[in-house]
């Protein structure tokens, strides 16, 4: 019955280990088919090289299994979160990526200095507040998207399609899987670019107009990059 | 018409790869015929493991179509603009590659430290300057273009075979495609070795002789590198 | 007689290599049957490519070989020591793996900034105080393993499974040979990560409540990491 | 007639490339067989998946080709000087290895902070001085070895296998070809290593008596690493 959602879930789960992002079973990927009202995640703990299609969990809109035997990643709630707060995203991904995670553990945002993040993300990519202690001992993985949600108050997140959870790693999100694991991609890459760029030059600065005209060849009305 | 055009064309970006200078689409590689008036360049978005001699795109020198079913890359204007400007010029490359363009986000010439540099570039790479809103408002990839020959005023370009574009990234240059992305490969190589450097010791310099030494023994009129 | 021990600690040595964490042959792995007695570990000075299960040395816990035409890894009282004073630790890996390296050498413990270290190690992993005249002319890497049973006064072994050697490198262990291996891993990827966030944010700082949330939810009596 | 001494040449020069220590053509390596008053070395600009026996050059201590087709590399008069002053040393590696160069071209010597230094460098890593005008004027590369020679005035140069020239890059040898590319092997590391080292702690130190315990452990009269 969700035979394509899952195998679309398997395949973006392995494309984190093709693009060096995870270590052991460090990340996980989701995508939810809103019509059916469900989600499918990848299982907690179980080895990339070991993963079938047949292991990826499928979940309703509540957290309940609706298919497959084994139990989710322990960052699913996270997950459900994103997809109930940000109704035009279709797929999430979570990993421990080298740069994005130091950045995470810097609390800062990364800021946007060049056109390589202005191609993808509409400015910087916002860092969270810390959790609270109550968020810490409640609901962890709830409150952990809770966070990230209140961090893109003003913020349209189809235009910053990912996020530094402070002390733990990037969440980044698409129009599906796919998607999603590009942009965790894309994040690792800018991550270690900025990470040197300021290191050579702690004031560097962007023109905003720069960062405007590159996202918009790309994603605005007008855009003319790629094929029609 | 054009098919050996089109295949060292297809070979330069395919070298972009093997080298690891690109993510995904993220480059873009041409070659001038010059005799024809015409120069190839990669097709606009298409990934790289996909892309076949017959999806390189022919132009000719008002940026026109004459070969070819796809949209040329976005970049092609700055390209047209620097085969007509460089007229001793073959090829051209863009990438975003990671230290390359860091480099590019701080605003800053890579000073020339070493040999490594001075055996390709006599000299700094240059970094241009900000673009004017007008020029990233008006005719963006062109004057992208103009402002890299603004930068090259006074400058042999074939001496210095590539250039920063603030808050972009790096484009080289060479008597052919295979050149330009033999530069490439170069100037992330320098980029990396001089951001090591410097935060090891920031008031690191170089004796003038030394370049001019390293430059002249592989371009100079004696130049005795390599096999007759 | 100690085939299948000699087989893991063979399988668990490779993975070293597998896991790029040894250049040569910088590295050595062991693992302890406790019920015989014995303990086997990697030849001293073997490339990796030519070890074999039969060239594993086993020894009886005063270090005496009593399998094996082999000398054991020159680390091996290092190993010994740390299996007599660390009574629930069933594997020892040591490597001059680069990061976690580079940290011994700043004598300085790897602060524990993120949910990534958290997940393994109930805070930081200590660095090892100056080893004495007396203790490097005396019985070297004994010494050395006394230096680390020092240093783990207060510290229970299995909520810490790793240390860095001043000067010298790091040291991990786990259940078995290759649990220790894993917590290699682990460490040079965190010793990574704890390099970019401190040039970025040298105040970088965490919440304690985080470091307890992620340790326990994996490792404390309500773990729900995984599968069941 | 050379063909034993060529065959070894050639495969210690592709290990420079297995060790991913050059870039295109930029490293040579050479042995000397000291009673044929020979040495080979690598043809200048051929690049390493090109290259066969029967390229390697064969020369006379007067420089002069006495086996081959093909030009010397470049840096050849370099390695005469060293096999002529420094005469324990049978092969010599030249690479523009990442690290080590970027430290060559910060003109200090790379401090010895660490056992992985110390089990092969019996102190720091000297950086040779600025050559003087005349010297790079004159007969250049004969004068880098001059400069390389000078430096280790009150060395033995088989206990501190490397030298950094000053913004150019290493050199290394050993007992013959290979051991030279090891030990390039092995400065790449630690220069790696010391940078990653000195980010984090500037006044990081050494006690003198883990770099004699060490260096001794292994190449002392008492050595007992390693098989007998």
């Amino acid at each position: 019955m969700y035979e394509e959602l899952k195998e679309r879930v398997l395949k973006a789960n392995l494309d984190l280990v093709k693009h060096s992002l995870v270590l052991f079973t460090w990340g996980n990927v989701s995508e939810i088919d809103r019509e059916k009202g469900v989600f499918a995640i990848k299982p907690s703990g179980v080895p990339y090289d070991k993963l079938r299609a047949e292991d990826i969990v499928v979940l309703d809109m509540d957290g309940k299994v609706v298919d497959g035997k084994l139990r989710p990643s322990s960052d699913m709630p996270t997950h459900l979160v994103l997809f109930k707060a940000f109704p035009n995203i279709g797929g999430v991904a979570h990993t421990h990526s080298t740069y994005a995670t130091a950045w995470a553990q810097t609390g800062k945002n990364i800021p946007c200095l060049g056109t390589t993040q202005a191609d993808y993300f509409h400015g910087d990519v916002p860092c969270t507040a810390d959790m609270t202690s109550s968020q810490i001992d409640g609901d962890y993985e709830i409150e952990t998207g809770n966070v990230i949600v209140e961090t893109f108050k003003g913020i349209e997140p189809t235009h910053v399609p990912g996020v530094l959870v402070k002390n733990h790693g990037p969440f980044t999100w698409g129009k599906n899987a796919d998607e999603a694991v590009y942009h965790s991609v894309v994040l690792e890459e800018i991550a270690k670019m900025d990470s040197i760029t300021l290191a050579l030059n702690p004031a560097a600065t962007i023109r905003p107009e720069i960062i405007e005209k590159h996202f918009m060849r790309k994603h605005g009305p007008n855009a003319y990059y790629g094929q029609k």
